[in-house]
């Protein structure tokens, strides 16, 4: 049993990427929360440095290796925000970063990741592996690979979400029920869990997925790792992991009341909610948390829910989708 | 000459709207710094509560009225942000709201300014004089008028915008070397500029506005208040007022460094440049600043600049005007 990483730990996290990364603010919408019966509170991720929370645990990681490791370079493989983080990240300590990225990602994630400074290795999706190109130039140049999502200082990174959430909750006399939060490999959701269970143990924490890639919700049904048909497509490209992480379900499975899965059809209707509600710009991945509640699923009349909003790097043509997608009210 | 509001009053006036007003975050994208070659800060008040910075000065000024005015009711005449800052004000107190809109404001500006819970009177913006229809229904109801710009309390009110960019500017240690703030009559950035002139009086203070709605910019040029043809339409809803304020003006005459003229094709370039850098929804209105800098004007190498971006209240069918007119990279 793995209860994550501790509040000292979590701490720590936070005061080393305090130099980076913003304390995004929390927003509300009266209008959403009337339609609704209920309080929705939003932790804006994509108003991040990079547009995704993803900084947070690459700046972590990369700070904890050593001076010696550091100098050597980094490798990551990712569909694109964790690709970003790293990037920064690499830049700001004035390091070399490769990163391999799907060549479907969205056009946005690879030229951003070029243009702070990485060197990018595209690589198929469907054919190719992509632990096993970014464990290859780790051995052939000796960098170290900043994992996704199972690594604890990735944890710990990602759970300064959580950490900030909850203390600014406090500080608005907000008791949160309960907290939804997009869930790909698992990183972002077991730090944010971990999080909860320190500061504020009553509050449920709940995994969202997107349709096809349910492998976390229904591996915390089942006791056990289940695997996602990677072949699928989806245009929530920020979480379609074939498989939730071996350490971050180790947390999860301890940590989290259970999870949601939403369609496409919600997805993209709760990009426009978000466009006309909170004035922010969500990607499809990003915005599975209010998918859920919109499509009525884990929603009680009067409950406070906090929403994590993880990422807004999307492209131009998905966003025109969603505009259309939303009625003007849902 | 008028110098606008003392510190103390800006703070006193921050104080009084702290309970419902959001502090929002100054926002920075890396990638457009180094497109730019210099310092962007954006202080989006799209994410403000109502989607605009009105709250700020509405809720000040209904907060200043004696309890027996109070009870009699608020009227307000509006293009759309003053009047949903006003409702929802209004709604705080529980008191009764009456507000006139132009008919051809944007449909989620009047359906948010009802569903706050007030009384919308629509009327024409090119036949109808609004500030007779208002001051009818003050006098003939006892009525208090809560004027959009030209009033101390809400100057003092949208003034605590650049009390808090320029606290939070100065906790980063960053010298701000100009502001550049969307102006319509005036109100938000007359405050704006007094805040500067006492938290950092080295800083320029530039207003920018539409084409066809250069009414200040000419103003400051001539030294009187010079009128704008208020029959020209404009995708700027928000700032098309016809005439500088009488107040406003006589503080933005002493200390306004100047202002600059942006057209609607930049506009909404600045729109989707918003979405792709910043993840923030702008309304057309709300962006002129940024359009400024964009077109290069105003824009110095090296330099540090704080954008304004006064609202987000926008309909899908211009947001998907904007996005389709922004290249990838400008």
């Amino acid at each position: 049993m793995n209860c994550g990483p501790t509040l000292q730990q979590l701490r720590q996290a936070a005061e080393r990427i305090e130099p980076v990364v913003r304390r995004t603010p929390l927003l509300e919408s009266p209008l959403l929360n009337k339609q609704l019966d209920a309080r929705i509170i939003v932790k804006p991720e994509c108003l991040q440095v990079t547009g995704s929370f993803k900084i947070r645990g690459a700046f972590n990681k990369i700070s904890c290796l050593s001076e010696t490791q550091r100098k050597r370079g980094v490798v990551a493989f990712s569909s694109g925000n964790h690709a970003q983080g790293v990037a920064y990240a690499a830049r700001y300590f004035g390091i070399d970063a490769t990163i391999v990225m799907p060549e479907d990602a969205p056009a946005i994630k690879i030229e951003n990741t070029r243009l702070y400074g990485a060197e990018v290795v595209l690589y198929n999706r469907y054919t190719e592996n992509r632990e096993e190109i970014g464990e290859e130039l780790c051995a052939s140049q000796g960098r170290s690979l900043i994992k996704p999502y199972d690594d604890p200082e990735i944890i710990c990174g990602q759970g300064t979400v959580g950490l900030e959430a909850l203390e600014d909750t406090k500080r608005l006399g907000v008791t949160v029920d309960q907290i939804l939060c997009p869930c790909g490999g698992g990183g972002l959701i077991s730090g944010i869990a971990s999080a909860a269970s320190h500061l504020s143990p009553s509050t449920k924490v709940f995994a969202v997925e997107p349709k096809n890639f349910d492998d976390t919700v229904r591996s915390l049904n089942s006791g056990q790792r289940e695997i996602a048909d990677a072949s699928v497509r989806s245009i929530c490209d920020a979480i379609v992991t074939p498989q939730p992480g071996e350490l971050t379900f180790s947390i999860n499975r301890t940590l989290l009341s259970g999870g949601y899965v939403v369609s496409e059809e919600d997805v993209l209707k709760s990009m426009g909610i978000a466009f006309r509600e909170f004035k922010i710009v969500a990607e499809p991945g990003g915005i599975v948390a209010l998918a859920a509640l919109i499509a009525e699923k884990g929603l009680s009349k009067n409950s406070t829910s906090l929403i994590v909003v993880s990422g807004g790097n999307t492209d131009r043509e998905i966003f025109s989708r969603a505009l259309k997608a939303t009625a003007l009210h849902f």
